[in-house]
C-alpha cells in the first residue's frame, strides 16, 4: 500500500463490476452481459471510485478493462440512465455529466498503464472508455461507435472531443463523433485507434500477455512514460523538454536504471523491480 | 433568422459565387470553371462576409462548398491576386493575408457543419478550405496541392501549418507543406485528409446524401460536436472534460433528447428538430 | 554569414563527427560504424553546439544527419554513457538529460529544413533524432526502436512524449514508447513516421535530391514554413491564422515571390534566391 495513506479506507467490495488484482494485474470486468455491459449511474461511480483508489492500494501495476458476453459496454443504459435523466434537474444533469468525464479524466492520469481488452460493441460511453485506456487490443468481431448525435447529444462526451482527433486526426475524429456510425476493427486497426487486433478467441491470452509484460517489467518506467503522454498533450515544445530531462534524471538514480547496467554488464536479462 | 438581429441587413445577392439554400442545405459554388474557379480579392471577401452572416439567416444547418467545371479551387488567381499583390504596399499586403486567414478562422468557428464536395483540384488557397471544412468529400479524379512554396510564400497559409498537422500529423503536413507536389485522391483518404473518394459521377449524389443526413438529424448536437472539436485542439485535458459536461448537460434539457428517448419507448424513429 | 556575428567564433572542425557543406547543403555524418554509430557526451554536445552555430554560417540551407555502415544511431553508447551516468550525482545527471534535451529543442527550432537519412536502425537517442528532423528518408532495412524503457527508463526521452504522438497520434505513440519495440520501415510509412522508404541503395541518391531541391529552392519560404509548423503546434487557431497572414505579407515583399511571377509572366522557371 501507498505509504501516505491516512484516515480513508480502501473499497473491500466493488458492486457495479467484477474486480480482481492477480500478480500485480488488476481486472474490472463489466458483467451485465444481457445488456451488453451497458454502464449505470452506480458502475460510473465505482469506476471513478476504484481509479482514486488504485494507485494507493500497492498491489497493481496495470489496470486491464474488459467485458463480459458479446459486448464491451454499450455505454449509458437508456432506461436506467437516459430515462432517468429525462426527469432530473439541470444541476442534477450535470452532476452526471461531470461524474462520467472524471472517469476519463482519472483514467488518463492514473499512474498505471490501462489496457482494455474490447471483446465487441464498444459503444457510447463505452467508446470513450475503451478510447481513453492507454492500449487498446480489439477481438477481430468488436467495434466502435461513438454513437452520442444518435441520441440527439454532442458528439463530444466524456473528453471524446479532445482525445479522438489526438488519436485519429481532426478529420476523422469530425466523422466518427459527427456521425457516429460503427467503425470496425480492422479500420480501427488502420486509422490507429486500436492498438492490435486478434482472433476473437485468442484476445483474453492476448490481454493477459500485455498485461503481464507491463507488470513484470520496470513499472516506474512505464508509469512516467504514461504520464509524460497526458501531459505534453497538453504542453509546449519547450516545457516537455524540461520535463523529460527532469523525469529521465529521476530514474537514473532508480534501481532499475542501474539494475540494466548491471544486467548488461554480466550478461544475463534484467530483474525489474520497478522501483 | 436569428431573434438577435437588429439594424445590419443580411446580403440578398453574392455576385462572386452561386449561392443558394434549400430545405436547410445551404451551397456555395465556385464558378470560374475557365480558371479552375481561382479565388479573387472580392470572392475572398464575399466568402468572409457570407460565413458572418450564415448562421444568423436561420434557414441552413450545413454549408456545401464546390466547385464546377473539372476544378474545385485552384487557389489565389495569378493574374487578379498574385500580380496584383505585387504592387501593393506592405499595409495592403497585410490586409489581404488577413482576409484570407480570416475566411479559414470564419469556417472553423462557423457553428454549422461545412462539406467540401472536391470535384477536382484544390490547389493553394483552395486545398486550404477545403482542409477548413469538416468533411471533405473527394472525386476519384481529385487531388490536393499545397503549392505556396512554388511560388516563393510559406507553406504555411491561411492556418494550414495548424490545421493540416491536426489531420495528417507533423511529420506527413511537413512533407506536404514544405514541398507543395500534389496528394492524389487515395493518398488523401488513407492520411486522413479526405473524409471519403467516391466515383466522380458519384459525388454530387453523395455530397447531397451527407448535406441531407446533417440537415435533417439533431443540428443542434451536430453544431455542438463541431464546436467542441475546433476549441478542444486548443484546451488541456481537464477543461475539455469540463466544457464536454456543460455542453452535454445543456443539450439533456434540449427537445431532441427528449425526443430520442420518446421515440425509442414507442419504438419508432426519432423526429429531429434540431432544438 | 550573418550579419549579425560579433565576438564568438565559429568551429573550426567538429571532431565528434563528420561534417561538410557543398553547394547549400550541410551534412553531418556520424561515424562510429563499429558500435552502430552510439552517441557519447562529446558527439551530443557536438551536435548542440552545431545546431547553435549552422544558421549563422550562411553557407547552408538544409542539413543532413546521417550514419556510415549499417546503423543510423544506435543511442547512448552502453559503456560510455550508461556506463558512465551509474557514478554521476544528480545534478550531473539532470545536466546530461538537459544536454540531450537541448538537442532536440534546438533542431526544431532551427530556421534551416533537417533531412533525416535513416540508412539502418535508429534506436533510443537516435530515434528521437530522426524524429525530431523534418523529413525522414528511410533505406527499407531501417528501422526505429524507442527503447527507452528497455534500459529502465522512460519511453519520454529528449522530447519523444512530445513529438511522437504529434507524428503518429496518442494511441500508437504510447505503444511505441511504453513498449519500446522495433518499428519496421514498411509500417513507419504506413503510420506517417517515415517519409518514405527507399531500397538501401538508392537513399543517398534520394537523400541528396530531396536536399538538393531544398537548397536550390525558395530557402526563405521553406524556412518559414518548418518554423511555423513547429511553433502552431503550441498555438491556437486564432493566433496561428495572425502569425501566418503576418509571415505570407512578409514573404510577400521578398525578392523570390517577385521573381515567380516575373517568371510565370516570362513563361519561365522562376530562379529561386532564397531572399
Amino acid at each position: 500500500m501507498s505509504p501516505f495513506r491516512a484516515s480513508a479506507a480502501l473499497t473491500d467490495h466493488w458492486e457495479h463490476f467484477d474486480f480482481a488484482v492477480e500478480d500485480g494485474v488488476a481486472t474490472v470486468t463489466l458483467n451485465r452481459p444481457e445488456k451488453l455491459n451497458a454502464l449505470t449511474f452506480e458502475s460510473y461511480a465505482d469506476l471513478r471510485d476504484l481509479l482514486a483508489e488504485l494507485p494507493s492500494r500497492g498491489d497493481a501495476r496495470v489496470l486491464v478493462l474488459t467485458g463480459t458476453g458479446r459486448g464491451f459496454c454499450s455505454g449509458g443504459d437508456v432506461e436506467e440512465i437516459i430515462g432517468e435523466l429525462q426527469r432530473k434537474e439541470t444541476a442534477e444533469l450535470l452532476e452526471f455529466t461531470r461524474m462520467t468525464g472524471a472517469v476519463v479524466k482519472a483514467m488518463r492520469e492514473c499512474p498505471l498503464p490501462i489496457v482494455a481488452a474490447v471483446n465487441g460493441i464498444a459503444a457510447g460511453a463505452g467508446s470513450v472508455l475503451a478510447l481513453a485506456s492507454d492500449f487498446r487490443l480489439l477481438a477481430e468481431s468488436a467495434a466502435f461507435a461513438f454513437l452520442f448525435t444518435k441520441v440527439g447529444l454532442a458528439g463530444a462526451d466524456m473528453g471524446s472531443a479532445y482525445l479522438l482527433p489526438r488519436l485519429v486526426g481532426l478529420g476523422r475524429a469530425t466523422e466518427l463523433l459527427m456521425l457516429g456510425d460503427k467503425v470496425k476493427a480492422e479500420r480501427a486497426e488502420r486509422i490507429g485507434l486500436a492498438t492490435e487486433v486478434v482472433p476473437d478467441t485468442e484476445l483474453p491470452a492476448a490481454a493477459a500477455a500485455l498485461a503481464r509484460r507491463l507488470a513484470d517489467g520496470p513499472a516506474h518506467a512505464y508509469s512516467a512514460t504514461k504520464v509524460l503522454l497526458t501531459r505534453e498533450q497538453d504542453m509546449d515544445l519547450g516545457s516537455s523538454v524540461e520535463l523529460e530531462a527532469m523525469t529521465q534524471a529521476l530514474l537514473m538514480t532508480c534501481q532499475d536504471y542501474r539494475e540494466f547496467y548491471a544486467a548488461w554488464s554480466a550478461g544475463r536479462s534484467p530483474q525489474w523491480t520497478g522501483r
